[in-house]
């Protein structure tokens, strides 16, 4: 969905003229790109809702194909680093909550209301698990979701790593994006608590679900994340990339556990990145991000959020026009409205991350 | 449901004074059988559809209590072993076709018209398994059934045998009979068959289900059959038997899968055994059972059926009015109405086969 809005008539990505494309025939004494000719890549790590909301934003500005007509209309492409540190293991089921929160957005299948879960969903299977005594009972398992677990713990279970099962996947969903998990590896986020119950970790969706993240965290923990590694494509999607971008996601659990994987935020540091920020005026955009960044000590701010991702990471922050003023040492900041409030929005809060990331990238190419 | 027809008039077991009980204090020169103070104990190795409504209308003969209102009438009991040679793993869930029915059937929730199935159901998961290309197409996944498959896969691999999972889904459904697997074993029943695609062993849903048993079945085997073992409690709740029932189910791919478990057969011939035929006028009552018959060079009529069994197992024979005049050399064989067209109808049947097994067990016990 195209926006005429003036600040973001520049359709210079849009028809891929913004990297120095060499002539057809013409060698370069760089190592060949033959994928810059006339597109543009990017990366973008990204959660769930916000994360989702983001990208179908992106596909947009980026003229990219859409799971309703797989129109392409430009050689543009998206690849997603889909979190997996809050996959989990319900009755026997393996769950990838933010992968299919990106694929059924991306795919047309998403209940558009509450912003995950299937579009004209059923309870059945939850409430006969239910009738059998089965837990936990807070999962909201509808029953077209139970299908796609179904689907992805028979093929894990026959031997197929998560990213090749989440490929299988969106050949149905056809999200237009090329969707990696950032790890083939397990990493569950765990959340250290202090109730009634004494300190234990519990996981994260129970902790979000469950307890709406209203229990104070003392601690948020990537299980198994220290020895993970990069899932096929991840490293060199990144290393091709011209812009990483980073959606609205949550700082800590969502884009924070796909820069924990080791290898990961290493490789976007020699990219062009730029943020946008899920803080705005001191307050999630959405979801509870606040209770993540208090249990890691980090102030619900744009500035601290940039900040905790680091100067060495961002090039570029996008913070809403609320933060007007925002400043950030080594980054350059940019204030716009950042409100997803519509499509239209979210395109156009898209592309003005693109325009500061071929800015910030041009301006790196004059000074190397 | 009690039926004042005169022929079944018979109370005896009802009221548990068949066996000689001793008195209290009063001790035999036998092993102690506390067991039979006043109940009577029956054993059924049954298989689908058939066997379930053959039960249905035993626990009503026997008045144990019923799944609807729990009220148990009399200390008789019933165990039932469970055919599991027809189950199947299919989208990486552990299904138990005939357990299931029996359960669903004793424990109300049946789909009554096809007979197997849950009532109310719907088919929503099997619609997003199409969706994502899932094989096979043909087996009939309700939602409500999808959860029973979920509950028994998960307890499955966290190392739980069948039997216990069993007795577990039926924490919920209280049939009124204990329902033992017949094995915690996998014994798989395969057919052979030679059609288009040359000679090949397909398992038995698939010749079933998918083919319709139309596919001429040159053998019939039951893989892993002669390595398995009796389930926990099904070689002592025979051994404690007053009277072990062959329902009407099929006689190859269901009684006989329970019979091809080593030592099952063997215990039984140590008992009084009366068989319900599940043939009447050389056609199977219900389902495909001919085309198994054919398949093993058994005759489809109530005395070669009979035959096949074997005199050394069974003392009774229930036939069909339609086949009076059969006769088996070493087998007691009575004709009745067999068609169980109502709950009365089934009823009298199991109270003509309880009769007919007190009858026998006292000549026996005469002879003895």
């Amino acid at each position: 969905m195209a926006t005429d809005a003036p600040e973001f008539t520049d359709s210079r990505y849009r028809n891929g003229h913004v990297w120095a494309a060499p002539a057809a025939g013409q060698t370069t004494h760089t190592r060949p790109q033959p994928a810059r000719l006339g597109r543009m890549r990017i990366v973008v790590p990204a959660g769930g809702i916000g994360g989702a909301r983001f990208l179908r934003g992106l596909r947009a500005a980026l003229g990219t194909g859409t799971a309703a007509t797989e129109e392409q209309t430009t050689d543009h492409s998206i690849t997603v680093i889909g979190n997996t540190g809050d996959d989990i293991t319900l009755f026997g089921l393996r769950i990838c909550p933010d992968l299919d929160t990106v694929m059924y957005t991306l795919g047309g299948g998403i209940n558009e209301e509450q912003g995950w879960g299937r579009t004209d969903e059923g309870f059945t299977v939850k409430e006969e698990l239910l009738a059998y005594g089965m837990k936990p009972t807070w999962f909201g398992l509808g029953d077209r979701d139970t299908a796609t677990h179904i689907v992805r713990t028979q093929m894990l279970a026959a031997g197929y790593p998560l990213s090749a099962v989440t490929e299988a996947l969106c050949d149905r969903w056809r999200p237009g994006v090329r969707l990696l998990p950032m790890t083939d590896d397990q990493v569950e986020t765990h959340v250290v608590v202090n109730g009634d119950e004494g300190r234990r970790a519990i996981h994260f969706q129970e902790w979000w679900i469950k307890h709406r993240a209203a229990l104070p965290a003392e601690q948020i923990v990537g299980v198994g994340a220290e020895k993970a590694e990069p899932a096929p494509g991840v490293l060199d999607a990144i290393a091709e990339a011209d812009a990483v971008i980073l959606p609205p996601s949550n700082p800590v659990v969502s884009v924070g556990s796909i820069l924990g994987v080791p290898g990961i935020r290493e490789a976007m540091v020699d990219r062009t990145v730029v943020g946008v920020s899920p803080i705005i005026g001191g307050a999630p955009v959405r979801g509870m991000a606040d209770a993540c960044l208090t249990a890691i000590g980090v102030e619900t701010g744009a500035g601290p959020v940039a900040e905790h991702l680091g100067a060495d990471l961002l090039d570029g922050w996008l913070v809403d026009e609320a933060d007007a003023g925002t400043e950030v040492e080594g980054v350059e900041v940019r204030s716009r409205p950042l409100y997803m409030s519509d499509p239209a929005a979210t395109e156009a809060i898209a592309r003005a991350a693109v325009d500061l990331a071929v800015e910030l990238a041009e301006r790196r190419g004059e000074r190397g």
